[in-house]
């Protein structure tokens, strides 16, 4: 069988280097008899991965000493509970900007616990876009107040390009899908989040950055896992944190920053995602994208062939090429190109070279 | 450097033959180049893994198919408040009984969420022992209601030896450090959850174990995280799940099967659990245990020796001797021995023999 490449939307590929120190985790002979997954979490050895963890992640992102950085559970899915019950106490509004699936999920959780209103979607043009300004249904502000948006939208391959037409309001953000590949203005950012298995590293680990500013709050009525303040005064360590996953984390992040840090990972994805807009730009249409050119993702390019028939054909060949996870969501079909900080330069040239190749063969 | 045995209260010591199947899993060349850190959780090949962790949980364990088995994030210590926000909506009082510190933060986690009383505590006896049915605050209860319990304290060293004097109310276990040693009465027991980073394998997944007249409320003002039904409609994956963390508790319960299931766990927790407290026993004081004798647990073996200072000398040298993670908890101070399915005779015979020694050595 051929060798898989994974393009899937995540959880994705990890580079070798990484695989490999991560298997000597495993390793009891390492630690003197005792693996990573066996460690005590209150041990020195432990608390030593713990803290390069964080610091590679500083570093990587350049979180201002203004943030704290948390390593929880739950995925960003808990976070789009989590952030309305510490911040709705501080602010008395969230504002919310649906961009897709997952920003709707996180606007409908929000109303679940307080005052949440929508400020603009692009669901009405099937999330091909990212809202602009003059598309807003608001524009004074309740005060105090803040505002949530999705950076990327893997479902729909949209991305914002730039946070410069945002509201002079604090900024939550789920990071999810684009962290590691752009800068963040942390002085606008108050809050932000990230399922660490796209970007980061492996599933069962969550960042969250947050403003220290947001961690004075003494809520005894909050449930203490759902407190952010919590979490904090103790190291991300109230209670057993997923060591191995933060470990894979640490050698995630300590290798993109070898590599050459954000800004090298920001020229990746921007080659990686040109290879293919390219080809659907050149296309004539053979290749359909989704999104709005002005609303594209690097992370996830969207697209559909003429037919269903040859969409089928295209996948079925794809998979057997052994072009793994590009069918694109069943909520809008097509195929989905994933394209995040682990996966190759060299695979992706093997996978336009095959969309070139599929072009000639079946456009007439 | 000797080689380390591994005593800790938990994250805990895995049998060898899981840590190299771990190793495996994280091959790329098992699965055709994605290892199961990169795998999608949509895909075929790790549904096969999620399905192969719950068969094999279902069996060690016997759980009926009147019970569904969620893996979740978070720890036990997130279900001190999922299972008020879940239970309370149809039950109006949950009973606590205190027998510990975790027994303790489930009873204040849950006062936050609802109804909550106190059925009975060992507090002032320093958590010495479980209360006997004598003890309880409570002889006629609201109904409908709940009881919680704690079925092993880790800190202190008791467990409850039997689940006979409990009242005709459904049962609610955290049973996160005695799980896999000993008989569950399922058709008592409502809900049962276990972190699995003691006798289920590593940290970062959470076992519960819920009846299913349980999952029939849609409480749609409920986080769609922090709700049960949520969670058993997509079979534990409503968003990503730790799926390496999964495949490790896979691994390490397929292990006990294979050893000989429930009951040779049960044996072996005796049989080491004995060996200690014998030496206790018969020590003349020297090694003086907390728990009292009808609440001993064979999880986790607590004692003090005569002075600070011999307490100190045996901590010191049985680190030098490698026999880690031995302290007793801050709050009662003295030695805790911490007996999970994972650790082996071999090493609780070595530590015996050590035991025996010191006191040989440092008695008159």
């Amino acid at each position: 069988m051929n060798e898989k490449m994974n393009f899937n939307p995540g959880p994705t590929a990890l580079p070798d280097e990484v695989l490999t120190k991560a298997q000597t985790g495993l390793n009891k002979e390492l630690h003197s008899g005792i693996s990573i997954l066996e460690m005590s979490h209150r041990s020195q050895e432990y608390q030593l991965i713990h803290d390069n963890a964080k610091s590679e992640l500083r570093h990587f992102l350049a979180v201002p000493e203004s943030h704290d950085i948390l390593f929880l559970q739950g995925g960003a899915s808990l976070q789009f509970t989590m952030v309305p019950m510490n911040l709705l106490s501080k602010y008395n509004t969230a504002y919310h900007i649906v961009t897709g699936s997952w920003a709707e999920k996180a606007f409908n959780e929000s109303q679940k616990i307080g005052k949440t209103q929508l400020l603009a979607s692009s669901k009405h043009t099937t999330f091909d876009r990212i809202p602009k300004r003059s598309d807003w249904n608001v524009d004074v502000f309740n005060t105090p107040s803040y505002l949530h948006i999705t950076s990327n939208n893997t479902i729909y391959g949209t991305q914002w390009q730039d946070y410069e037409d945002l509201p002079d309001l604090p900024i939550v953000m789920d990071i999810s899908s684009d962290v590691g590949t752009k800068d963040i203005p942390w002085d606008r950012v108050t809050l932000a989040y990230a399922g660490a298995q796209k970007n980061l590293g492996a599933a069962g680990v969550t960042v969250i950055i947050i403003n220290k500013e947001l961690l004075v709050d003494h809520d005894t009525e909050r449930p203490i896992m759902l407190d952010y303040n919590a979490h904090a005064k103790k190291g991300s360590l109230h209670n057993t944190p997923p060591a191995f996953n933060i470990y894979v984390l640490g050698l995630m992040v300590q290798w993109m920053n070898q590599e050459g840090g954000l800004q090298e990972f920001e020229d990746r994805s921007n080659k990686k995602s040109e290879l293919f807009y390219r080809i659907i730009d050149q296309s004539n249409d053979f290749y359909k994208g989704h999104a709005e050119k002005s609303s594209r993702s690097k992370m996830n390019v969207t697209f559909k062939l003429p037919t269903s028939e040859l969409n089928e054909a295209f996948l079925r060949k794809a998979n057997e090429a052994g072009f793994v996870g590009i069918s694109g969501h069943r909520s809008i079909g097509g195929c989905r190109i994933s394209l995040y900080n682990g996966i190759e330069m060299e695979a992706c040239e093997k996978l336009a070279h095959f969309m070139e190749t599929f072009k000639q063969v079946h456009s007439n």
